[in-house]
């Protein structure tokens, strides 16, 4: 492999064939990258992260990834060490070492070890950066056979409130989403929505949450994080004529809408055909919904916002 | 060293003088111990842990930490794979491989990985047991020079509430506290406590928080991890006729108080000497906390509630 060669690597393509990680300057399999137990983005889940994905070889909004990974770290006072171009760099090279046209690459940024001089003081600690690809793992990749659309569980446990953790921030202070998944598929459900402190919907395990109102598309507009990919609908609704707006959306409005979807980098655009017990637009995909996903997969086949991987795309 | 022998582990005694680690049935230095990056622990904050302390040779409530290991594990789901006098006796085995008389030993649960048939159900993933020593580390042994007590600054970011993550549970969600830490140290303090919603004090980083009021010792009675460290300075304060009430707590009072305490399984009871501009009891701990920190020393030099670790007590 002329790139891994090019690295410095004594690796076969095989090697990453389970993913590519990166540490330190170092590009190693994905199996190999391990965070020292005593790092404080493990101990105190003191780090911040982002996402991108690869589609038919294509990086999607690359840079906007990587300028909200600074945002976070630059919010948690965590320096990674690299500039952006440098981030860029690490994420393609990675994503080449992978070699799946389909996958994720995420970059994080933990707080690191305690300094010997002031282990009680994090603003000591050396930070490190990290990076690794994996499967790109849609929501709705594992639906059950001769199902249409997600089934979600809205969730009666609270996000974590902004005033605490800023949800804006992207952190691994999903706890609250945890159990609110794992009571979710204890119902049958395939995921979850939990709400704030209000009792209003925020966000999923990694996804955020649209109703469609005839024309109309509504989003929650705080207490969740800021997708990437929610923007991209906001952006895409524009161009199909449609309506979009971000206010506070009660679970009752959520289970009455004409149709709900969700979206993450993962999935993109995803259909939720039941909340809990009520079916949603018969059971199918709705036709905003449906035009908003034929619109998105379209626009990226084209290279919409697209960094080409070489020799993927 | 007769121990590393007897485990089958070629190392010498100094491999082990940085702290031991455990993970899958092995020992090792704690340099050596790591997690997967794709460990749920570290991706998701998905874990939960304990950390028992060695003084003199001699663990302190060995059995109350394993055992609130055990609750927070069957909150979260989370199955160490050990029995509790497994769990016990890696926690000694680790001790005497670090070999220091002062030591932290922590144990941890982690989610694990993704399984590779259910990659979004936390609920399939192969959970992980770890646990590792460190110093004995006390929030008050690095006091600047002169100073008789701890400086603390009340953070006005809310912990995270009870909903969202159930705070008895011993997880690493410590964003809001890691925050409040950098704020309070910006200012010149050496820690913080932060609030619960209503502006009541709940705890700081790794401590509960005591007010005295004469011959009375007030705590917060919710919010906050439920202390080891804080039962037994109720149960202290009992054997010396103090009374001792746990209930909300505003920062007035606790800036009005007569005495300020902190109580941590690392440091045991620790004087409040300054909260942001307010000076507590003259500068110097009051004779209430004197009372209950002499008390709490000798009564351990006695063996109090102690497990001693073979070789070192």
């Amino acid at each position: 492999m002329a790139l891994a060669e090019d690295l410095g690597l004594a690796r076969e393509v095989e090697d990453f064939a389970g993913g590519a990680g990166y540490s330190d300057g170092a590009y190693m399999p994905l199996d190999e990258l391990a965070v020292p137990i005593t790092d404080f983005g493990f101990l105190r889940a003191d780090a911040c992260y982002d996402t991108a994905h690869v589609w038919h070889g294509l990086a999607f909004r690359l840079d906007d990834h990587v300028q909200r990974f600074r945002r976070s770290c630059e919010a948690l006072r965590l320096d990674p060490g690299l500039g952006d171009a440098e981030i860029r760099e690490v994420m393609i090279r990675l994503a080449q070492l992978d070699g799946r046209r389909e996958q994720m690459v995420q970059i994080i940024c933990t707080r690191g070890r305690v300094s010997a001089e002031a282990p009680r003081d994090p603003r000591r600690n050396q930070n490190r950066f990290w990076a690794f690809t994996r499967a790109l793992d849609a929501i709705d990749s594992k639906l059950p056979e001769g199902a249409r659309g997600l089934g979600v569980h809205i969730s009666d446990i609270p996000r974590i409130p902004p005033e605490s953790i800023d949800p804006r921030v992207k952190t691994f202070h999903r706890g609250d989403l945890t159990k609110a998944l794992m009571e979710a598929m204890d119902a049958g459900a395939d995921t979850c929505l939990v709400v704030d402190m209000a009792g209003n919907i925020t966000e999923g395990p990694g996804f955020n949450v649209f109703a469609v109102a005839g024309e109309r598309i509504v989003t929650p507009e705080a207490g969740m994080l800021e997708g990437i990919t929610r923007s991209t609908v906001m952006e895409l609704a524009g161009e199909l004529g449609l309506a979009s707006e971000s206010r506070a959306i009660s679970p009752e409005e959520m289970r009455g809408a004409d149709e709900v979807f969700i979206s993450s980098s993962a999935g993109g655009i995803m259909a939720v055909t039941r909340i809990d017990g009520t079916i949603l637009s018969n059971g199918a995909p709705g036709p905003v919904t449906q035009r908003l996903a034929e619109r998105y997969w379209a626009k990226k086949t084209d290279g919409w916002h697209a960094t080409p991987i070489p020799g993927l795309a």
